[in-house]
């Protein structure tokens, strides 16, 4: 191990966040320690393409390490947050390692939240890791492969009923993708059912489909889902996910499949530093991102409630987490070396955009909106754009090219755990 | 669901011999239903691949009823077997259904044999489906992220030791591969472990490597083996393996990851079907592949004790899998069309070959040998030529074309079931 610089920065997760803030401090003086609980970071965006069979694992995620490896001021960790010993600030893991700092960077994200009903989440998974997205690739496929083998036309219907709950951009492009894997993918591969029997819906407690866009590209959106066979209901409540399908109110819905994509609940940090969290556990923080009282611990990404210097709140988008992770990084660069730092983060909106499926895509940027072909092209070079490494950019160009063409799917891969009978899924 | 043709044929098992039955069954008069527990044909030789972290699961994998898709006298169902009714003629699922069958094809493979050491199977996990190989490679890298971790220099060599059992192709291949991706790949990624110091042993009961090869392309594997900084230890038979390591006789070495790439057995067939297995499990059968006793009744594969019309034993290969699933398949077609089939089944040998890594390999193509870099090459054509759909193709060789050029993997995720301790692996 090298000689210790001086200054200690521990960053927690390797989300977008965490990865930009360890990029801004490649050149300061100070010796970095990134922890995530997972070997790789991983591009999120594009997770529901795993989990609908268009790309691999591999395609989306990469080392930590590998992507660090020529920065010499910094050390990877694969290991699990335990908890933080803010007076020694220290840094424990549940291997028992404690891991001292003397600036913390708190980037550990969100995960699904099921409003207090975290017994759904056995029925309805989130849509979070890899291997969220492989078990919900293997809900999916199960199903059609279970509709192919029973004879009870009840049956069959519940299997071939998949739900998507939650309409913003994750539910959105799952449902569009589910029903082109159906529709399009897997359309004369079976010989008792027929794929496009399948029904998607797409559930809303809200009154629209991508609350957070300009309501003239929700409405697109919406339009979109439909031409593509989506059923779109807004303005449902779930009240109960089991085995049997899912229930709003007085509505019950037999289906084999439920997604959840309708809320996100902040990773356990303020408990972590024993600090009252804001809303949705979210951790509230000053204009430069630290902690109140804590100067040299930092929140960045979507576990944060942060305000821009004009008290707009700022969104928990991937953008927003690397502005963030970049402000703090420059922020302890500059300390180390002695300049003076920013005060206060702003948040630059760059946009927002989502994809409903093949040629048809919503992109909001200011004022100017893109939808349809040209929308599609947008956002698929922007994803790819934004991939790490020249390899994974060509692969994922191919795959989608490839797909685009012959209307396939790349990773149609039943895998993992004992195949389970759906009524158990 | 179609009207039923006369001739019902069922076939278990879509690997390579499974495959090619059906295949040659395409233009038959028949109905055909061909059942699998997995969604997907796998193209075993590269599976190592996906265990050494170089190819994603979706490369060398394809959906049974994506590839049968246009076969119109073909179904696929994904079922497990649970027995055979060989007077009734017909053929038991896990899910309780019951396939009726004028001609059965049992085509189920097999699987590692711990000689009756059952209990060695949860230390030393075997290669031979998808999820064996992603487990592998969770637990290869893992033991990377430990070592980086632990402050005991004795227990950082108990996990960076790497030890296959087996010297056949498989344990050639991936000794080979795990030395690579060790010294190659995630050189200058860690801080406090130098992967270089990973020490990679191939255990072989017998007293050379590669055994079915001619002997100087076993030395020749061997040798190159050994360059990659691979330790050879032949005649080693394992007595134990425990959490520890492994054991052989009075020598114990210390090591956190093995493998079983020793012993396969046949898969339950010969009990199905009520018969008395020969040695591994394997069935007996006649000149034709039929059972004896039953001549509706077929057996194609490593499950098969086959012997070549000329009394040579029929090796437990891909290519002889093939051989025997196309033979049986049109035996099949030209009953169904009357006409008279080929008598008795003849094994063409093509030849073998294994690749040690970068730029080596030994191929055995009748008194042809090839060995270095013009075997690597003629293997990876081989290999790519061999693979399913022209996707998979671009996919693969764009996959090692980058990790040649730049020594890195493409698929290093560690996945799968919450991490474990690899003490506990």
């Amino acid at each position: 191990m090298m000689a210790s610089p001086a200054f200690r920065v521990v960053i927690l997760g390797a989300g977008f966040g965490g990865m930009e803030a360890a990029r801004a401090l490649r050149q300061a003086p100070v010796e970095v320690t990134l922890v995530d609980r997972h070997n790789h970071h991983l591009f999120q965006p594009l997770l529901y393409q795993v989990a609908t069979a268009a790309l691999s694992p591999g395609d989306i995620a990469w080392p930590i390490r590998n992507i660090f490896r020529h920065q010499r001021n910094l050390s990877v960790l694969m290991a699990e947050v335990a908890g933080i010993d803010t007076a020694a600030r220290q840094v424990r893991t549940a291997d028992g390692m404690r891991l001292p700092y003397d600036a913390l960077v708190v980037a550990t994200g969100a995960t699904h939240s099921y409003f207090g009903h975290d017994e759904w989440a056995a029925f309805a998974p989130g849509l979070k890791t890899l291997d969220d997205a492989t078990a919900i690739r293997r809900r999916l496929l199960i199903a059609f492969e279970q509709a192919e083998l029973t004879m009870s036309a009840a049956e069959r219907q519940r299997l071939l009923t998949f739900v998507v709950i939650g309409a913003g951009p994750t539910g959105v492009e799952l449902a569009g993708a589910m029903a082109e894997l159906a529709r399009d993918a897997m359309s004369r591969e079976f010989r008792r059912i027929k794929p496009e029997m399948a029904r998607i819906i797409l559930l809303e407690a809200g009154d629209r489909v991508l609350s957070t866009f300009p309501e003239d590209l929700g409405e697109t959106a919406r339009r979109s889902l439909e031409a593509k066979g989506v059923q779109v209901l807004t303005g449902r409540k779930v009240t109960r996910c089991d085995e049997t399908g899912v229930t709003c109110g007085e509505e019950h819905i037999p289906a084999s499949t439920l997604v959840w994509a309708a809320g996100v609940v902040a990773s356990p940090a303020a408990e972590w530093l024993g600090v009252e969290p804001g809303r949705a556990g979210r951790l509230q923080v000053g204009p430069d991102l630290s902690l109140p009282g804590m100067p040299e611990v930092f929140a960045v990404g979507d576990l944060v409630q942060a305000k821009d210097a004009d008290g707009t709140p700022v969104p928990g988008t991937a953008p927003a987490a690397k502005q963030m992770g970049r402000f703090v990084g420059r922020l302890l660069a500059a300390r180390a070396a002695g300049r003076t730092a920013m005060a206060a983060f702003r948040y630059r909106h760059q946009g927002e955009l989502a994809t409903i499926g093949r040629r048809s895509a919503v992109v909001a940027l200011g004022r100017l909106k893109l939808t349809g072909l040209i929308g599609w092209w947008f956002w698929g070079i922007a994803h790819v754009y934004f991939l790490v490494g020249f390899r994974s950019r060509v692969v994922v160009s191919f795959q989608w090219l490839w797909s685009y063409l012959t209307f396939q799917r790349g990773a149609r891969l039943i895998t993992g755990p004992a195949r389970r009978k759906p009524d158990a899924a």
